[in-house]
């Protein structure tokens, strides 16, 4: 298996499509993935959930992962993002992660029928025997119907070579704490709840998967360096202040909320696909106005 | 809008495949959907849940729809699932469905993204737009992760030409009360929850959607005719005797549990497709058990 | 064990309070009870949670079934509802019941403490052990945190000697059909969710549990009596006519809204207790045009 | 309203009762007590839902607040707990332990029926008008049945006097969250929920209201000494050194496991009330187990 150092801001580009054909927009997407570099990101994670992956073609998918390897250029480690349906498309975009010169993939299990604990298994298996990627197993039962509990990750670390980290998205702490217990602190998890940023560091967290990255990247990172600092007022403190971002684009929904935010940044990238639809007005505004308040430092009035 | 006259039960073929590739076992197809007609159902509906809809590939898709068309030969209407994520690929298929002569479609609003009721609403309308066919509106939280209110339903109905009726598979019979109420009795509903076929009908429901008609046909549709005649108790009593199947294959997953069912009844329909696994041995052995107990009308004994 | 022949509508008289001091009116009580048993009820079951029993000190408790006793006079069976937090308190409201001449005890197992089954299983056999009376299992998890399974409510018809009756509030359709699966259709269930009342007695169910007698008892009977007669058509009708009230009543909480219904019809029977207030006047208004509706037969309008 | 300044650990000792009777066992009590104080603990909180306050008599509640606040004596604060059902008894409690020199009161608004905000609301102001002390507004919807939102409680401290600090026990951080964005950070809130101990205060909770302390109170008071101190590396060390006795006592209720815990360290202090049956011997060795591992600070096998 390839080594990686994966830690920090991990953070996850909306996909731009263009607006007279709905096609991917490469030359917006390597804009962004500059901004966040220069703004001292940790990682870069094309084809997320907010990246739209479960959206694209294959050929758009593989155009996305080729464009965002290339311009990284080995600056920052590129973790991709898989969500098929179907373990032979997953095993198939694997492979192709892995010839585009990808650092690592992260797997979500989605599936129309609940999968068993066996199913899930195997279905990761397959996909490690596709690849030698390192393989980020990836957590989050509101958008792919699959919850795995910890216990069925941290086995799949153990027995299966490639997977050797856990994104856990789903907002519970608890998750984290037994993700400790059950390895002794030895397996590297991530957070992919947002408003559960502070939290999840100091439960032992190695870096925080994060789209709001593309809209605030700074206090994204200044919520890292405090907490890595020992600084926890420091990190309190930050992480009130973005957190009405933070909730914004969960409650939202990432690509539509951060694609509304970035066009209000002034980096137009275009809308989602049908069926989600983009943000509508009264949610534009509401996003300049915590944008506003979060660049500025202003308190949120309370509701 | 074409007419149809949609009640009763309503029979959801699997889709077989070949044991040697995996792809689509059209003559097996074929085969299926004779039993079926031969046994007296009132519709099939090919590409539902059943039907592994959301794993076949598009070309795939387009085969299964082309051969249960021409094979039911307007015998009984046929209804085509549609279950994809991006609106431009299910209106592509709501095309391509009346090109190839159904009857009507059954739309799923399966979705990565939780939707928001207009994201739904458009969904539904662009889909229709596509399309002259009856348009049946499909609520299955537990697969496709979206919860569509009864009201929201029921305004599709009144809002969008081609959407007419109703499959409800929450398994809450107070949704169907819902519908009932809010369209005065004159939007045909279907119940697509077998464990609830009993109730829904005594509630109003026009027609049964289930896969269990693969299975035990007759069984299926001598519970529809006890309460056509009003025969209460006689519907009672053919219904528990089918429950624990209905039970088994609701729980159990239903292309995995059918599938073994056919296979138990002597028709080798192949596995369905991963990360789903065929049924497990101690499952085949429980399945033949209920199948035999249910033939049998012997009663189950208690666990 | 005493034996007991309880069937049909079961009505749950709230528990009067006087304006002045707040203390049980039991004159007006008994004039409750007379309207159901004119009406022709098949029985009367004081103290249930519409009868407010949680919030009664022990002397009102037992003031209330005493009035309740010598005014039924053995026309109707009697089941008297017991909800205490200790098993102690329960056990000697169950001695002191069977005293007064009650014919039958309806247990609730409320607890502050989520109870295990062993737990929950013990409650129910040294509360039986106080007393000869037939016991009622009572299942309500929205009122009592307590839910308790099929399994274990069976297991104690077996195992407790005057368990022997089973009522199921949790809505749950499927919660019936395992009971009459485990029990081959032998232990009588009654239905205590009203907006479930047409489909539990399409599932076998013995009896309807229900303080809607209290507003509307000749069309709780007539429901009944349609059934009865298998008359499913029928019994759809006067369903679906009284559904809306039903669902008023259970959402709005029963003795707030059963109150305000008794007095809207001119029968003065006080507020509930705090914390819980009376109905206010937009629901007031709202139950004045449903009770109007039901009367009269006229279908609902659609929200 | 009285002043009090209460942080830090907020112990909840155990309510004793005698084997040879069951009643209230004062001695024992004043004994752990002491114990708590001896350690150090910031503040006394008999009758809590450790305190098992909801399966005690009127009486036997009134002599353990005398019995708490005369041993306690004014060393550290002594706030009690009030669960009552209906509003009268709950004031009436609230007047009594003002008389007998508590300094707040925690109220848990514990109701059969669900209630509404306004009453609720209006529970709480009457409450708060039947005595002068300082009030926590208690949410624990997993033993209460009710949910009370963190803009509800912040609305109560604003226009109910007395009522000024909330104690949190679903478990949820967000809701901290959000008592913290709506109330500017003034508003001080306490952590019930005993495994989220770590991240509440990193999320800025004042204290941590804990049975735990009965058990391991060093424990206890060195994580609230590394978060004191900003050491988050302490405090996590030491945090999840306790946190799987935090799991058991939370798991298995907390008279229950804390009662067993305390014998097996010496103290006897008696069985739980029926229906809450002792810890089971399996339960019993599993727990002697944790107490051992997290007083030698060795890690836990993963299971």
């Amino acid at each position: 298996m390839h080594n990686i150092d994966l830690h920090g801001i991990v953070a996850y580009p909306i996909t731009p499509f263009r607006e007279e054909d709905g096609g991917v927009d490469a030359d917006t997407l390597v804009r962004l993935i500059d901004q966040l570099i220069d703004a001292g990101v940790h990682a870069i994670a094309p084809l997320g959930s907010t990246g739209e992956s479960a959206y694209l073609s294959e050929s758009e998918w593989r155009h996305v992962v080729e464009t965002s390897v290339i311009r990284v250029a080995r600056r920052v480690p590129v973790i991709v993002g898989i969500s098929e349906l179907t373990t032979a498309a997953a095993a198939r975009r694997a492979t192709f992660a892995e010839e585009a010169g990808a650092d690592a993939i992260m797997v979500l299990p989605t599936s129309y029928w609940k999968l068993g604990e066996e199913e899930v298994f195997q279905h990761y298996a397959r996909i490690a025997a596709a690849t030698r990627l390192p393989i980020m197993a990836y957590n989050n039962p509101a958008t792919s119907g699959i919850d795995m509990s910890p216990e069925l990750m941290i086995r799949m670390v153990r027995e299966i070579d490639n997977v050797c980290m856990i994104k856990e998205s789903s907002g519970d702490i608890q998750r984290m704490h037994r993700i400790h217990e059950l390895s002794g602190g030895t397996v590297p998890f991530f957070n992919g709840s947002n408003p559960l940023a502070l939290e999840a560091f100091a439960a032992g967290a190695t870096g925080w998967c994060t789209a709001a990255a593309c809209l605030i990247p700074e206090q994204t990172l200044s919520l890292y360096a405090a907490v890595r600092s020992g600084n926890l007022a420091a990190a309190r403190q930050t992480f009130y202040r973005q957190l009405p971002l933070l909730q914004f684009i969960l409650k939202g929904g990432l690509p539509k909320t951060v694609k509304a935010g970035l066009r209000l940044q002034g980096l137009d990238v275009g809308a989602p696909r049908h069926p989600v639809l983009p943000l509508d007005e009264a949610g534009c505004r509401a996003l300049a106005t915590i944008l506003g308040q979060v660049a500025s430092g202003e308190a949120r009035s309370a509701a």
